[in-house]
Parts: structure tokens; sequence; C-alpha cells
């Protein structure tokens, strides 16, 4: 919740001039993007999302970040386009830092939903894992299981001043998760960060209307998205499960992409790892971001209990599914 | 820049409900404000500014502030008009804060502006002065002599530690400005803050398109107002005085309002009275926010050189006007 650059109007009039969209009317930074800094602009011609990236992305990711979406807007999936310049470039420099302009995507974030908007959201996932199937760039995902033991490598130590017996619940679940993660499932282009921020509904209705914040997409194992966002959409706030949205999450996939059944038995153990993802980097945020800083810390107890749910689970049967 | 107050779309969509502006079909959280929280909204109808009050605004002020805005929007200024609710009010209560929602103005705030804009800024100030004279409502502006005398008060012994012999020079500006501060010159509607920040123009041009954030809005010496606009305005970067900008200013306010000899008179003194009260507010705050505060600090400096310059203005004539 941050809007890191301040952008004087000067010099964003200036950066605009290189689109044919019209001249700037109103711009204001809005409080999305842990990651960037982001505007929201009205020129002449309508709204457009400006975007720069701040130092926690990685510059030479950019060209795929931006080849996705441009990639899967082409193909009609909602998601902000990367409006090209009059050069025909995307990625431009604004106030010393990478920047890039998109067009505007209606719709609400919800903190609270039910069946029928995962339902709804299994089958926009399908869709963008069968958009991104001829993806003509790949990018390996750097928080998968190495990067997963490099942050515990990082944070390890501390583990325990978190919570008691969090170092040996991770280390014995990133040792089984490192001999058991599967080399042979369907891969391609996966979001790996649908979490709630970053789908859009039509505005009371249960419809997706678009994908947003893909800066964590990555080519990985496309059952592994769905085993994050079971992690992400399928826990009440008391840390329950709710096997009726994950039902309905995995039906709408299904109804668009079907799953093998090697797909379907991996999913409790790529959850657990989904779940240790988001645990180590909040661990490692939690133990280096002082507690009064501009990012707000994410409690990294909420995904010690679902990597404990998911540890007792070993069948899909087990989950409802 | 910042955005206290986090507004589930459930709440406002609720909220919302409550005016006759359509449904929800998106919203932002905007960074501007350093009061409040605000967020851009789109409905079926247009765009508008929701406002929750935080801790620092009044709640008991708040009338006062939403019968500002809806009595010089009514009056052909341009400023945000607060909606009425279909009950026919304009201040309601969101998760857990006063709240009122605004039509919503276009333009862009300048960082960077010269003489002309000085000039349209005179004229809209003069013609805010004149609408704000049958206004129904009074506040005495708590930031006048007596409030500055408080905050040096509650800052005076730590003043040298920010620089050296400020505490004598605040001490013997405040006894002058007490002892010859007017009684006698025409009071009315003030804005009191009027700096870059919150005056728009329409993109492009020198024409002002809009005023906002009048939180901080009073009844008092109408001159003050020019005085305080004399310092947030007509300074260079470096502390020198820019003559050509304070002239086109007092040049557009005095087309539509005449100055008598008395207020231009005055005006020396109001402009050491206007930097004495934002060096004080900045000076406070600088002491009492930590340096990695989420709210950025002004750097009270500007205001100590803005105070000496004036201190060595006799007649409105050395200023150049």
């Amino acid at each position: 919740m941050a809007v890191y650059t301040d952008v004087p109007y000067e010099d964003l009039a200036a950066f605009i001039a290189s689109y044919d969209i019209g001249n700037l009317l109103t711009f204001h930074g809005i409080s999305e993007g842990v990651e960037n800094s982001n505007y929201l602009l009205q020129t002449e011609s309508g709204t457009y999302i400006l975007t720069l990236y701040e130092k926690r992305v990685k510059a030479e990711d950019l060209p795929f970040f931006l080849c996705v979406m441009g990639h899967l807007a082409a193909r009609g999936l909602s998601c902000p386009l990367p409006v090209q310049t009059r050069q025909g470039t995307v990625l431009q420099t604004l106030c010393g830092r990478p920047a890039a302009l998109f067009t505007f995507l209606k719709g609400i974030s919800l903190r609270r939903f039910e069946a029928a908007h995962c339902y709804s959201l299994g089958i926009a996932m399908a869709r963008m894992h069968q958009a991104g199937m001829d993806l003509p760039m790949q990018r390996p995902n750097s928080l998968s299981v190495a990067g997963w033991q490099e942050l515990f490598t990082a944070c390890g130590d501390q583990a325990d001043t978190v919570h008691s017996g969090l170092r040996t619940l991770i280390a014995d679940s990133l040792d089984e998760v490192r001999h058991r993660w599967p080399v042979d499932l369907p891969c391609g282009l996966i979001h790996a960060d649908l979490f709630p921020d970053n789908v859009f509904f039509a505005a009371g209705t249960t419809e997706v209307s678009g994908l947003i914040d893909f800066y964590f997409a990555c080519t990985d194992i496309l059952a592994y998205d769905l085993a994050i966002v079971l992690n992400a959409w399928c826990f009440e706030a008391d840390g329950s499960f709710n096997a009726t949205r994950a039902r309905a999450l995995l039906a709408g996939y299904r109804s668009l992409r079907p799953l093998s059944t090697a797909e379907l038995d991996a999913l409790p153990l790529l959850a657990r790892g989904a779940a240790l993802r988001f645990l180590l980097t909040r661990l490692y945020d939690w133990i280096n971001t002082p507690p009064d800083a501009l990012v707000k810390r994410k409690d990294p107890m909420d995904y010690v209990r679902r990597l404990r749910f998911h540890r007792q689970i070993h069948t899909p049967a087990e989950y409802g599914l």
C-alpha cells in the first residue's frame, strides 16, 4: 500500500506524449501494489494504469511479464494490456525507473467470497493456462523448491523466535517436498500469486472480470497454480478448510481443462509446497521488516496452520474433492 | 501520502447504496491527503472521491468544512461538492470513521509554475473570498497567533536542536506578531492552506480548474490567505523571493477584489505570521515524528528562511509589489 516514487506532472506529461492516447487530464497515485508504484491516469482517450517498477522487481524479468500480459490480452483474457508507444515499445523509463502503461480493468477485488466466485476463478485459471500454452518466452520459477531452501537458510535460525517448533516443521516439510516434488506433470505459464487482491469481479456478480499483477508469473507445474489458489481462497480466517469452495474451484477449472489422475494425486503435495512457499516468504519478511515499516508485514502463522493441515492430507479425496 | 483505513468492498457497496449514484464499478485507494484516507470511485453515474476522516481532523469541525464546500460549489466555484445521500445528509460513518463522498475534480497539481499560474490563482482566491461572504457558519482559526504560542510552548525547548538560534528567532517573531497583529482588516472565509498540492490547473494551461482540501478553512483576515500563498508560491527552491510571481498573484486577486491600503500595508507582517505558522507546525511535526514514519516530515528550514526574509521587509514596495 504505497506510492514509492513521486512523479511530477511535468515529467509525466512528457512521458505520456510518447503514446498515442491524447493529453493527460488527471492522475492520482494509488495504494495498490507492494512491489511497484502505481498511478491511475485519465487522458482524453480513457483511463490507464501507470506502473513504475521499484527495486524488488528485477529489470531483466520485465520483458517476460509484459510479454505475458500482452499475450494473454491478445487471446481475449481480461488482464492489463501494456500500451505501446508510438515507436512500438512497451517498456520505458520515468523518474529513473523502468515504467509501463496499461489499460485499466474495471472490477472489484473481494475480501469475502463464496463457492460461486471460486468456480468462476477456476474457469479463468484454466483459460489462462490454455492461453499461455503458446507463450513465446519462459521464466523458471525462482520461488520453487531451490528458492525455498535459500529462504530457509537465510532465516531458519530465527524461525523458532517467531513460533516454537517452526524450524523443525519447515525443515521436515522442505525435506519431503524436495524428495517427492513431481517432475512429470504438465507445465506452462502460471500466475503463481492469484490471491484475492489480484482477481477482479464485475461488481455485485460472481463473474471474474480480470486478473492483475503478473509479477510472479513463471513457467511451472500448472496444478501448482491451483495448489496456491487452494491455499489462498479455500481457508477460513480461523484456519479451517472450506471444502465447498475447493470443490467449486476445481469444478470450474476442470470444466475447461481436465486434470489427469497424476495431477489430482499430486495436489496434497503441491499444496504443502505452496503453503511452504508463502510461509517462507512471509517469515523472511517478518524477520527482516521492522514492525513499523511502510510495508505491512503479513503474519506467517496463517501459513503454518495451512502447512500443518496439508501434511495430514494424503489423497485429494481427503480434501473433499 | 497514505490510505490509513482499508475499506472492504462489501462495506463500501452498502455505503454507496445510500446515495443515488448507481452501482459501484471500481475503487482505488489514492495516496493524496496526509490527514485523511481517500478513495477514487467509479460508479454507473461517474467518478467520485470518498474521504474517511482520520483522527487528525476534529469531528466537530466537519460540518463547517462540508458547509464551506457545498456553499462555494453552489456559487459556481470549482471545488469538491459533498454528495447528498437519499436522506439529504452529507456526513456518514464508514469503517468506524466519519466519511463523506465528493464530486471528482479534473485537473493537475503542479510542481513547477509561472507567474501566469499565480495570476490565475489570485483570481480564484478573490472569487472564493467573495463567495464566502455569505457563508452561514464561522470557525475561528485555531492556528492563528494563540495557536502559534501553544506550538512554541510545546516545542520551543527543542528548537535549537533543529537549528542554532531558532528558539530566539521564533520568540522574537512571535512577540512582534502578537503585539502588532491587525484587528481591523476585512475578515471572512479563508482556505488557509492553498499550497500547490491543493490547486488544480486544467492540464497544459495556466487556468485554475479547482481548489481542494478545505480542512484548514476558517474565518480570518482575508489578506492573511494571500500572505500564506505568497509564502507557498513565491519562493524558489533556494529560498529566493520571486517578485514576478508575487506581483502576478496580487494583480489577479485585485482584478476581482480590490485591496485597501491597510491590507497592503499589513502584508509584510501577515507574511511573517504565515511563515511563523508553517515553521511552527513543521517544527512540531519534525520533533514529534520519527524520521522513518509513514508520514513524510517537511523540513522546517524552508520556513526559517522565509521568516528571515519577511523580517527584513517593511513595506509592500520592498516585495516589488
